[in-house]
């Protein structure tokens, strides 16, 4: 894409109202739009590295056999009004509600554990439909009291959710530890790899445990709690309960805290949801049979944020190479005929191969180069008069900041 | 896909309160779950289409040099309530309204002029910065009184909206033309072209004309006129305001009355929003100038709910090639050793080179084939011991119902 065809630009400052790092990074850089706290537009090179970590997700959850779907935000509450009677704002506190024309009551779905369950009933009736993983990626609501994290806190924001079904606790537990590894290896994949670790966080009222994905960050609104001796990191919820490692015993004062940023969740619902929803199926010996269910999330947009939080520098951003919007950052320095015509040739065969942001603006080698940080993207290739005298170019990795001169051939795959 | 593996069934009967065709076909086939009246969920055979759709619909929109970006559904009153107004339930009568936990009013948009203008502002500032288009493919809520049509007119649906801005109305026309045809074009693709037609529409207060794009169709919700001597189709509002068409003049009496469906629209706004927004550039005299803006919608689900209420025959849906959830169905008959071995290896074989559905499971030939007419899926392929004694595979074509027997060679790409 040429620069000069985008419709954003960089700014100086972020507004003076959005006090998290991500979002002001964001916004400066031209990735978003702040609509108000905790909702915001995606523009074109937001939208890019959205649909990354997005199609990430997607290969991931389908490598465990997961079907994909979309549900709906608008929500009927004769289905949230079962046992667990999640409809009533003293049970849910962050629903969005609406009306009909009518005055019918209505809900933006927060989560979709009851609307799946509904949908399953007029489908699934045999053990031999089991199991079976659903999931969706789909715009979530809810009505945070305190939106200051930017996009790692909306009130609007994009959601991978997925539920497994199960004849028994054996094949959900096999499941289950399955999707924590494709977990750890997308956060892996995804650049937080080094820094994520996976968290014993409490079960509820159902089960024992579930785990949380928490990645390392100043940032974060969570605190997590290390135990060396047993190496398994602990989520609040549980030390505030026991007041020790829950493994081996040792207090909460031996243990290493860390401020972090919950990036996903996997949980054992057992059978809390199908049972009140009714979903149940015929066993190999004709009697009905409970059905165990699991639900696995991640914060689409923030786990956007949450890179940005963590791996940018004092001059912008630091994409990594999975999820940017362009693999390489090509900025023309010079407006002869020569390099124009140069730069315009490069830029030909590298976007034959590769996502290319190409700056072609008339503007100072100094303004390129800033926004060349802000924006970044992994590969800066700089051509001038000067490299072009050389018969090379400037390639710089945005993370490392190394800076080498490169041939053309060894920028083109073979 | 096998399949077996898909979770969702075909049923005989729809839902008892679905009287659109659409819908009924849609669920009876396993492409949709009606959560409420115009509140579909897409299940994966639904969303394999929708995605069809969407990707048809922004090749052609990128191919006008738009740019895509994700806005949000959450609005803030405020940027609604300038000289249009249209925040006011009085001005528009569909708003879905909500509060923040603090009591702040919010909606849930329905259109995004306004959001869009506001962004803008943010990032263009001279006559430099256009001709700009932007689009986006993105969920919206209409408060409807009445949603009977299915998934033609849904309270919460998928639409792309692109806006155009532009310096002159000369530039803006040429645009606006410009999109006409690749609307047109976009409907051929998607296998509507010999049944739409753009129609003469009213353009409200700030324009003669705008226009609509209509899908004859008994079960539309609007009437178009044929004036067979200019040859041009004219909607109800201006027939109703003129009584004649606006070319010839010739009388309401002798134009031919249609049926239809509104499947897109384009539409001038004039400096509407951009004004009431205050969205201007400074010219190359440095005087400020004003921007003339067009809008552009396709409702995608109603896009494809149209696909179905005119393609489908009496035994089910037949989609176009462009948007089929798969290219071909491969129907397995029989479960002997060397059926399942031949089916499946021969699935894996075409599965390399197109999406394919794969009827894997053990159930009676009449209710694969019924099956398969009902999901509709252009290309059938039988497999079965009479089939391979000859050393074929039968071809159906979903659409001419013709069949031949081939050999597996012609089906692979060479």
């Amino acid at each position: 894409m040429r620069q000069s065809h985008l419709f954003t630009k960089t700014r100086k400052e972020a507004p003076s109202d959005e006090v998290s790092k991500n979002a002001q990074l964001l916004i400066r850089a031209g990735y978003i739009h702040k609509e108000m706290a905790g909702v915001y537009t995606y523009l074109p090179l937001g939208l890019r590295v959205l649909k990354n970590i997005e199609n990430a997700i997607r290969e991931a959850m389908d490598s465990t056999g997961a079907q994909e779907v979309l549900m709906t935000a608008l929500q009927d509450p004769a289905i949230w009004q079962d046992d667990n009677n999640r409809w009533d704002d003293a049970v849910v506190d962050n629903w969005f509600k609406t009306k009909l024309s009518n005055g019918t009551d209505l809900g933006l779905g927060f989560s979709h554990e009851e609307p799946l369950v509904r949908i399953l009933k007029s489908h699934i009736n045999s053990y031999k439909d089991l199991p079976l993983v659903v999931y969706q990626i789909q715009v979530k609501f809810r009505n945070e009291l305190r939106s200051k994290s930017g996009i790692m806190r909306g009130r609007e924001f994009m959601m991978k959710d997925l539920y497994s079904f199960h004849l028994d606790e054996d094949d959900f537990s096999q499941y289950y530890e399955k999707m924590a590894q494709v977990y750890l290896q997308l956060f892996s994949d995804i650049g937080l790899g080094d820094r994520t670790v996976r968290t014993k966080a409490s079960g509820g009222s159902f089960s024992k445990f579930s785990d949380e994905f928490q990645t390392f960050s100043d940032a974060g609104e969570d605190t997590i709690y290390l135990c060396g001796k047993c190496n398994i990191a602990i989520n609040d919820e549980i030390i505030a309960e026991q007041n020790s490692c829950p493994e081996c015993g040792v207090g909460k004062d031996t243990l290493e805290t860390k401020k972090s940023i919950e990036v996903g969740n996997i949980f054992p619902l057992k059978a809390k949801f199908t049972e009140a929803g009714g979903l149940k199926v015929s066993g190999d010996d004709s009697q009905s049979q409970q059905i165990m269910m699991g639900c696995y999330g991640i914060g689409v947009t923030r786990l956007m944020g949450t890179v940005v939080e963590v791996l940018s520098d004092e001059n912008g951003i630091v994409w990594p190479e999975e999820i940017a919007p362009f693999h390489y950052h090509l900025v023309r320095i010079g407006d002869s005929e020569g390099v124009v015509k140069a730069a315009d040739e490069l830029y030909e065969k590298l976007q034959a191969q590769h996502d290319v942001l190409y700056d072609d603006r008339d503007a100072r080698p100094g303004t390129k180069f800033a926004d060349s940080d802000l924006i970044g993207i992994p590969w800066r290739i700089v051509i001038s008069e000067k490299t072009m005298a050389e018969g090379k170019l400037e390639l710089k990795n945005r993370a490392s900041g190394e800076v080498e001169m490169v041939t053309e051939d060894s920028l083109l795959k073979p």
